[in-house]
């Protein structure tokens, strides 16, 4: 580009910047009684980090356990948020009832490298991906074929046939952004098992979607396709990924023997959970603030999604405590089932278009507990500039990053409908380290971390609330 | 501030920055072949990311284990990374001999509440502060007085005769900062021993320097005065110190026995260990880029500053294998003895007088291996806006926050000599959760984290090798 045009832009941006700071500012000293914007986020921030309670929660959530849709524990956790809510005294607070998937992992997962030339017997650490099929009772015993992608398992032809697919591509690392990363790895994991079964293999193993190198399977959904048999589908840690790759350099012929329990019940009951504080002046003005309450049924999922959860009950707690009474309502949602689903989202969307709700906004934080860099904004032009020239209000707590992109799957329904949606954007490298796996766990939570996304989150729901 | 006068200085400061753009874009163009900073700086950032070798760098240097001056284990880790660098075929790689402070902890450190009404006798988490003498053999056994200020213990007068006292003054929670947490609290650790000998008092229990609540205690520098007695001084862990102010508040007339076995030997030898990449055009002309070598003796130091030895190798090894000669003198320095003395990066400023060096430019990492944020700038007006022009160019590793004030304490001699100062600033609050503490080991790093604080260093570098 040249310099006359990149200076043109520039000027441009300058006046865009000039106008809606300008809008931004005079609008503030009416709206909030002689506070700015910027003393507004100060107060949340410095109310979050010295009285906040978001940790406590998400030590009370995790101690239900994993949450996996259907399961007792989700069942708990329901229970749980909605008696949170409601000690915080949020209005409203009630249950949208929604059946969803049960699948539940049995007691055997087991896979083992049989008699090879080097090592002999080696077992691998492996688990079941949500929603698959078990093996029969003695297990697939099979010739694994090691691939990188679908287009190389297509051109392999009758060779896959009879085999046991190990669909190994890494997460690219030289991505800055681990999510982009997940992104060009993650339909092994999704369609592994329609594209083992079409190309005639018996089962499919799948790369641990991470970009650690770690003894840790990481489980997370799959698809079946109606026309297509079912074959078992099993997510192997990537150090022994890594291990299976090294043994099939050597001897071609690796056979591993795979054995899975799981199986999928009918449909349960569950339930989304919310609560709200009231808009003081346009109270039929919705903006959804949540995340999902389901998890995967290892670790205790305190980052995904146990964080998202109690940062949105925070962010409203800490509202009422400032009694900043915002004008339009700020509503936190637990979604149920977003892993396995989307039923909540899904019945969420659908009730808000029955009762003709009128939502404004809906911030969906499902990305960690880690320290927050910004927001994602998904809608259309007007509202991103609109919301990016706020930027300078989330300097203060390192928010200011504020980009086009995508929001969250729980409120994709209500984004697709026409609701602008945001996503919270916390520090990334180290959530994929720890999701779907046994290390979600709160100790991988940093307490003041965690509470600088309800603080983040608190601000720009408000700033919508008022600003909109 | 007026509407009017905002928009005056916002376009003030748009024309400097299209000024400063346009001095770099310009440059960048002859510089680099055609290639642009922005352009360097995604190729820095790739490698370090794909084919990054600092974590591994750090797991063989925390192998080592903790690394106080004067310690066997420093004594490895010199002849450790010399290797390194030599390994690397970094240029002129030396050792910069230096005298070193010799404090050894002793095998006996105990503390106990005795004969607690309520809870009899209680064990404390502790641990002699850096530089503290020993008890007697038999230990001190005294009343506790707690205080949080020395304007407290001063106002109580003759009531802390006799007494240990319990500095208890916690890290300001609200602070976003926690370095700013860190400066609010830690003049208890430095002169709380001076401070309670002067009142009278016979030993100094000071709350650990962390925002964290655990079981741990954090150790760190202390000093004495030469015109006040010595008495010995130990670290509580914040979670002991909780339970010691609680049975305090029960029961006035608390008594705590203290034991350690502490001791200072004379001075020992050690190192400054340096290696280069020797400058295109202009060799003389110097940058450095370093953390320190030594460490606490708990945990391994792997984020302080183990983080900030691999990353400065690794940033040089980065320039090195893009062949991206830059146009000065790059000089990785590991400096001895931050922790309890800073003889290393005294000698070091002492001797680069001597010789005539001509210093450009200091960078330091000294605050954890976590993902960057950005620098910050200890230098003249120019010089800083010089630099913060160059943000844009750090947005694509998050390293954007390019602010005013201080760098670091090994370069701290340096910069008091007029170089220009810049410190890496990651991520921090985590930090102090693991510093100085148990808890400061290799596990506490991310890789990627790791890695992209020494891309952004690499960069940092190269631009003031080009640009200056």
């Amino acid at each position: 580009m040249s310099t006359l045009r990149r200076n043109f832009i520039a000027i441009l941006t300058l006046l865009a910047m000039l106008f809606a700071d300008h809008i931004v500012y005079s609008q503030s000293q009416a709206a909030t009684n002689g506070k700015t914007y910027q003393q507004i986020a100060e107060q949340i921030t410095k109310a979050a980090l010295r009285d906040g309670q978001a940790y406590q929660m998400l030590a009370e959530l995790t101690a239900v356990g994993p949450r996996l849709s259907g399961s007792s524990q989700a069942a708990a956790a329901v229970e749980l948020t909605r008696h949170m809510m409601q000690r915080l005294e949020f209005a409203n607070v009630r249950l949208q009832l929604v059946m969803v998937p049960h699948w539940v992992r049995g007691p055997i997962e087991e896979a083992m490298i049989l008699n090879s030339p080097a090592m002999g017997n080696v077992p691998l650490s492996i688990c079941a991906l949500g929603g698959s099929i078990a093996t029969s009772e003695m297990g697939i015993v099979a010739e694994v074929l090691e691939v990188k992608s679908f287009e190389e398992l297509r051109a392999l032809g009758k060779k896959a046939s009879g085999k046991i697919i190990f669909f190994n591509r890494p997460f690219d690392p030289a991505l800055f952004n681990t999510f982009a990363g997940y992104g060009g790895a993650v339909n092994q994991r999704g369609s592994g098992a329609i594209e083992a079964a079409k190309a005639g293999g018996v089962a499919a193993l799948v790369r641990s979607m991470t970009p650690s190198l770690d003894d840790f399977p990481h489980t997370g959904g799959m698809r079946y396709d109606a026309n297509v048999p079912k074959v078992p589908a099993a997510a192997i840690s990537t150090l022994d990924a890594e291990l299976l790759s090294k043994v099939i350099a050597q001897d071609k012929n690796v056979t591993v023997r795979l054995r899975l329990t799981c199986q999928t019940l009918p449909d349960a009951p569950s339930a989304n959970v919310m609560g709200e504080i009231i808009g003081a002046e346009k109270p039929e003005e919705i903006i959804v603030i949540g995340g999902h309450l389901d998890s995967w049924d290892k670790g205790t999922g305190a980052h995904d999604d146990g964080a998202g959860c109690v940062q949105s009950i925070e962010a409203v707690r800490l509202l009422k405590a400032l009694d900043l009474k915002p004008k339009r309502t700020i509503r936190a949602v637990m979604f149920m089932n977003e892993e396995n689903g989307l039923r909540g989202g899904i019945e969420y969307a659908r009730a808000a278009k029955e009762n003709n709700e009128k939502h404004v906004a809906a911030l969906e934080s499902d990305s960690g507990g880690f320290a927050p860099r910004g927001f994602s904004v998904e809608g259309d032009s007007l509202s991103w500039q609109k919301i990016a020239a706020w930027r300078s209000i989330f300097e203060s707590l390192g928010a200011e990053r504020i980009t086009r992109g995508g929001s969250g799957a729980d409120i994709s329904v209500l984004v697709r409908d026409g609701v602008l949606g945001l996503g919270f954007v916390p520090e990334g490298h180290r959530y994929f380290d720890y999701h779907h796996s046994d290390n979600d766990t709160l100790d991988k939570v940093n307490p003041r971390e965690l509470e600088l996304g309800a603080a983040a989150m608190a601000i720009m729901a408000y700033l919508i609330s008022e600003e909109w």
